[in-house]
């Protein structure tokens, strides 16, 4: 089982208007309600990929109910919503006699996995983010709630909870910002306890808890570019990874938007790249990534092999036309045409 | 009682962001929430004048739920927030003794009235609304989410329920936009119900819905300028509130924004305008003038009074700190000064 904690989960609400227009009155003209939080978007992914997963973290009140009722849906929706045709089936998967390929297709892959709800229960609200799509230009405008106000005793519970998950764990992902009431040294805490419990452990969060958490020597980091800056003042993905390492981080794992990844592990240097750029959109993506680099992990497949996986399921979350879900039928397209180049300096 | 019919009601989101700027990402500084809809807004008010209100419409899901919630808190958290003391109190009410005037100010004012909750329940969820005000320079960006799809059975038991409770209503108001699955021609239905039972009725909403329902003959209806000129075609609003007579309405109480309201009755036409433009934000300044509107009609207030106490509710709500409240010091202090003149043509 791969566990993945989410301290500020959120109920993902999608707004389509015609156009977002400052200071004028918009209808929305379509809705989309998900479970969400970066551990829960990780949590989808490796259940289609088919790894079982339990969730963890805080939900509350009526919003923390919803995401709940949401999440409880969720294996078996992805199953639905995944397209297992291949790619080149082109028109014919839709008129006429199915072809034996397309029919056989689904075989090739594992059942979605469950994805356990081990959520503590707070007083607070959980947060709504707010995904604005202006349909005219596709671009969206983010507006994300602080998140509930988490007490003493309910920290306290939640430590409890990850110890007991901890004890049956492959691997940990620890993922995304803070909720207000939690200190700020909470990641390298719960770094500290996966590493005493021997639990591989994923850190993807950014600003001064990452600082914290890193200098308590997760198993892998795996920061965009921006947050790499802002950790390591340095703009150059190389220098900046290695200074990462240095800070603690065993492996650093740069995700660099388009042109791919760069990952610095104790083992060498590798650059992946998917084989162009793709339009679409790109949230999700570094989730995605995650469920890659973890899965992979999981199964034993060497870095080459686990960053192919990273950057192929994050280019077909780029390509999905629902924001946070990847194209199947473009995952198994692109995973043998990744590059990945070792770098001959040494990490 | 008064009876306000509110079909979509919304549980009311406001959202404080530092900057809207689109296809950023924002952090919300600051939420609240409230309980939405024209209908609701309009008993808050009447509440607050001491008038007891019975609100229906239609409710459901999970924003339905906390929407009730917050209905149920109205009147007293109305009596908390509303501030009786006079507006030249100035620093005194916060430092040292308090003045004899300040403290017997609130006796002046009747206790707020219960606001009943009589919504039908629906399979559906509420719709949200979403105010997002950009605290740099205070402007409002709305996100109108469309409401639930309502079935017929659930339109068959809101027509039930408003049957009973029009018997026991001195007055009923019908206000906002039509949810998905109701019929264009429903408020001109509730209007001849309201008509038939001898209910004086009040028709606050705007295209279709406000064309058809005025056809139906409602007692009143309260038109803002740009409803007025799509109703009839005219920007002059003497000549189009004279116009919207002769479609049905009785009577025909045009709100011009900062200008005031301009009333065109079977008694005669009669201008009524705010001593001074203020500032602020005019969000509810409609719904409360309709509290005004109403609340006078079942006291039995001439037109010149009731036209003073909509004008001088509208223009409070402007200048209150909080969207959609008034501003009681405010309103006592401007009901005096609202000018009040009559036109000498015949309506």
């Amino acid at each position: 089982m791969i566990l993945t904690v989410t301290l500020n989960t959120a109920l993902d609400l999608t707004y389509g208007v015609p156009e977002l227009v400052p200071h004028a009155s918009h209808r929305v003209s379509d809705i989309s309600e998900r479970p969400g939080g970066k551990g829960l978007n990780v949590a989808r992914v490796l259940s289609a990929l088919g790894h079982e997963t339990v969730v963890t973290g805080f939900a509350g009140g009526s919003t923390g109910a919803v995401l709940r009722e949401l999440l409880a849906d969720l294996p078996s929706r992805d199953a639905g919503s995944a397209d297992a045709a291949p790619a080149d089936a082109g028109p014919a998967a839709g008129s006429g006699p199915v072809p034996a390929t397309v029919a056989d297709a689904p075989a090739s892959w594992p059942a979605p996995a469950p994805i356990t709800d081990a959520l503590v229960t707070v007083a607070g609200n959980t947060r709504r983010t707010i995904a604005v799509v202006d349909r005219t230009n596709g671009d969206t405008t983010q507006l994300n709630e602080p998140g509930p106000l988490v007490a003493t005793d309910e920290w306290a519970a939640l430590l409890a909870r990850y110890e007991e998950l901890l004890a049956g764990a492959d691997a940990v992902a620890l993922c995304g910002s803070l909720p207000p009431g939690i200190h700020v040294g909470a990641y390298a805490e719960l770094v500290r306890s996966a590493r005493a419990a021997g639990v591989p452990v994923l850190l993807d969060t950014s600003g001064e808890p990452l600082r914290r958490g890193i200098a308590a020597r997760p198993d892998l980091i795996k920061p965009n570019a921006d947050e790499l800056a802002r950790l390591t003042g340095s703009r150059d993905p190389l220098r900046a990874t290695r200074d990462a390492r240095r800070r603690g981080a065993h492996t650093v794992v740069a995700s660099l938007g388009p042109d791919g990844m760069l990952a610095a592990t104790p083992d060498g240097v590798w650059q992946a790249s998917p084989p162009a750029r793709v339009p679409g959109n790109p949230t999700g993506a570094g989730d995605s990534a995650v469920a890659g680099l973890l899965s992979g992990l999981v199964e034993g497949l060497g870095w080459p092999d686990r960053l192919r996986r990273a950057v192929a399921l994050s280019t077909a979350t780029v390509l999905s036309p629902t924001a946070g879900d990847f194209d199947r039928a473009a995952y198994e397209e692109l995973l043998p045409r990744v590059g990945v180049e070792e770098h001959t300096t040494a990490a």
